[in-house]
């Protein structure tokens, strides 16, 4: 059975504490239904909601949709940590595939702001919490490991958040944006060494909402190819890679065969950039860069917009913000606005196929915790 | 396609905060894990792992399944309120029935104690914040309207909590059990007027896993025969009914269709008694008490082990406790052992067929937040 994206929207993307979660919700779920009744003339009745939020509180979905009427259906909130908007999409997508469901809503939401003043810190009885293993330390980690193999320079890691801030320049939704230089990305705050201030992506406030269909409701509707979710096995501290490349490779590897397709069909990526590390290792895991090239890619402009394989023209995480539970639809959203030609100034050129990448998480021990990759195409793909 | 449990087990319920939610699952999925092996000679692999938890922290359900090995498997991570460890379970089995998969892994797991130190106190920028609707209050108000009705009495109230914590004097994993007076009952410090302190079900630590599998492993295995999940539509406030009660019928008469059975089919029942007058109108709307009579059939004994239909023979969220997430998934665990004759002291005997009922959350405008309703027989049934 096909699934359509069938309607996107999204919020503002940023530190917006004067709002309330459903506030942030009606602003993407408002745009998506608008979007849906626009493509189909009418709205039509929705079988289930599936959403991704990681630190919302209990309640806070049916809240938002209260809003629209939105009652008396199935919801169900999925947490996958980072990967909790676009797990949330893979279920839903599953269920209609199954027959289960015909249209489903699909909403991420996160309010950071009011939750965290800082970085997010592990609790202290975990492993990661004892042992200072925030988020910013683990990609340093792998940063310093591809330093150290010489598969990356530090002029090349600041040339992802250079090139992503300089992207959602042409995003008004997004968090931040800028013309800045490799040497003032290197130059901004250590956070964790080898990684600054402007490599990290910040907390954020979003929502974002798409619509899952069964039947195409327009000619301009988006196919959703195939998606796959997978967790990571157990860590081999042995393993060549470093974390979750293992993971992202495979979960890539999963959704490519079911959609029939490889990496040379894909025209741009909205992949997981939580630290500019986290675009090159991914970039090479999905198989978009061969090995020890993605951070060359980066610096010469190919996966800039305007180059052969955009990546992150939305901003990305770096940029356009990273509320945990949006992010993923977010990524979804782009896509569908890519695919349709809806871009405007960051449009990539001719966009048939699209790909969303979303990693979730850091648990000791563990080769990834949650991995999604979903493969978007135009009608007849 | 069928849903058989072929595995259950829950960790002691109570406060325990000197363990990690990761330990407080170990017990739970150990030994679900070693009853599945023990019915089937082998444990089979798992494809898939769900899993219901409101507070928990990201990435919580991988460090508890990391213990056992069980990584590498899509894990999704519901949060439904009070009904997360039965929407887990409902996501599951639709999975199997759907062919999606064929052994699932279930697990309800919260950590209560560590994050709160009083009642749960709803959010300030919430209606139910501002207004103080705090889950009990909003018990209080329907215990109010059904004794201004003159559809329940106090000493009926008063009985529930009597009779669920005689029934925990059977069952050593609850969290408090004893043998109460009406009087005492209704002694005990008030927390929202009418309902006094041992009318409300307290603040737990715990855990409940159960297996999902496609086909049976052994002949004490037990059917979940069917289950359906609704939320609330728009709440009337010109209604007859109390808050949740139309959910609570809807979702059973949704659930009793899809098993071809009726309410005078159930041998047991655990249901939502987070509060004494939950487990009435619960009893009412599920159709096993005529209108008006549940209050008389819980002060009579009717509903209490050795009468006609025992209801929370476990002791119920009141007694055994109520860790939000692992509370459906407890309430599985003890109908499937009711069902293969193994609850002891508590035995319901003869027990055929069983039944789950989880109500989740408030939220001011909605009748009802989530709701799920399963059905479970003895083989052949």
């Amino acid at each position: 059975m096909s699934v359509f994206i069938t309607g996107a929207g999204t919020s503002h993307f940023g530190k917006q504490s004067h709002l309330s979660p459903a506030e942030l919700a009606w602003t993407a779920v408002g745009e998506a239904l608008a979007d849906r009744a626009s493509a189909g003339g009418v709205l039509p009745p929705f079988d289930a909601v599936y959403v991704g939020s990681v630190f919302g509180e209990p309640g806070v979905a049916m809240r938002a949709l209260q809003g629209y009427a939105l009652t008396g259906l199935p919801i169900i909130t999925v947490e996958n940590a980072c990967a909790s908007g676009t797990s949330a999409m893979h279920e839903a997508a599953t269920a209609i595939r199954q027959g289960r469901y015909q249209e489903v809503l699909v909403l991420g939401l996160e309010q950071m702001s009011t939750l965290f003043k800082g970085p997010i810190i592990p609790q202290q009885s975990d492993t990661e919490g004892r042992t200072g293993l925030a988020m910013p330390s683990l990609y340093a980690m792998e940063a310093s490991r591809w330093l150290h193999e010489g598969r990356v320079t530090p002029e090349q890691l600041a040339s992802v958040s250079v090139k992503n801030h300089r992207h959602a320049m042409h995003n008004d939704r997004a968090q931040y944006s800028g013309e800045y230089t490799v040497e003032q990305v290197l130059g901004s705050v250590m956070i964790s060494d080898p990684l600054t201030l402007l490599q990290c992506s910040p907390i954020s406030d979003g929502a974002a909402a798409v619509v899952l269909s069964a039947t195409s409701a327009s000619p301009r509707d988006v196919e959703l190819l195939a998606s796959a979710q997978q967790a990571g096995g157990p860590w081999d501290h042995r393993s060549p890679d470093v974390w979750g490349y293992q993971l992202i490779s495979d979960t890539a590897l999963a959704a490519m065969e079911l959609a029939g397709l490889g990496p040379d069909d894909v025209d741009l990526a909205e992949v997981h950039d939580a630290f500019t590390i986290g675009e090159l290792t991914t970039t090479e895991a999905l198989g978009l860069a061969p090995q020890g090239m993605a951070g060359h890619y980066a610096e010469s402009g190919r996966t800039a917009l305007g180059g052969q394989l955009p990546v992150n023209p939305s901003g990305g995480l770096l940029s356009r913000g990273h509320p945990l539970g949006a992010t993923g639809v977010a990524q979804a959203a782009e896509v569908v606005w890519q695919l349709r030609g809806e871009a405007g100034g960051r449009q990539v050129d001719g966009a048939q196929v699209g790909l969303v990448e979303t990693m979730g998480g850091g648990v000791s021990g563990v080769d990834g915790n949650a991995c999604v990759v979903a493969l978007f195409g135009r009608r007849g793909i």
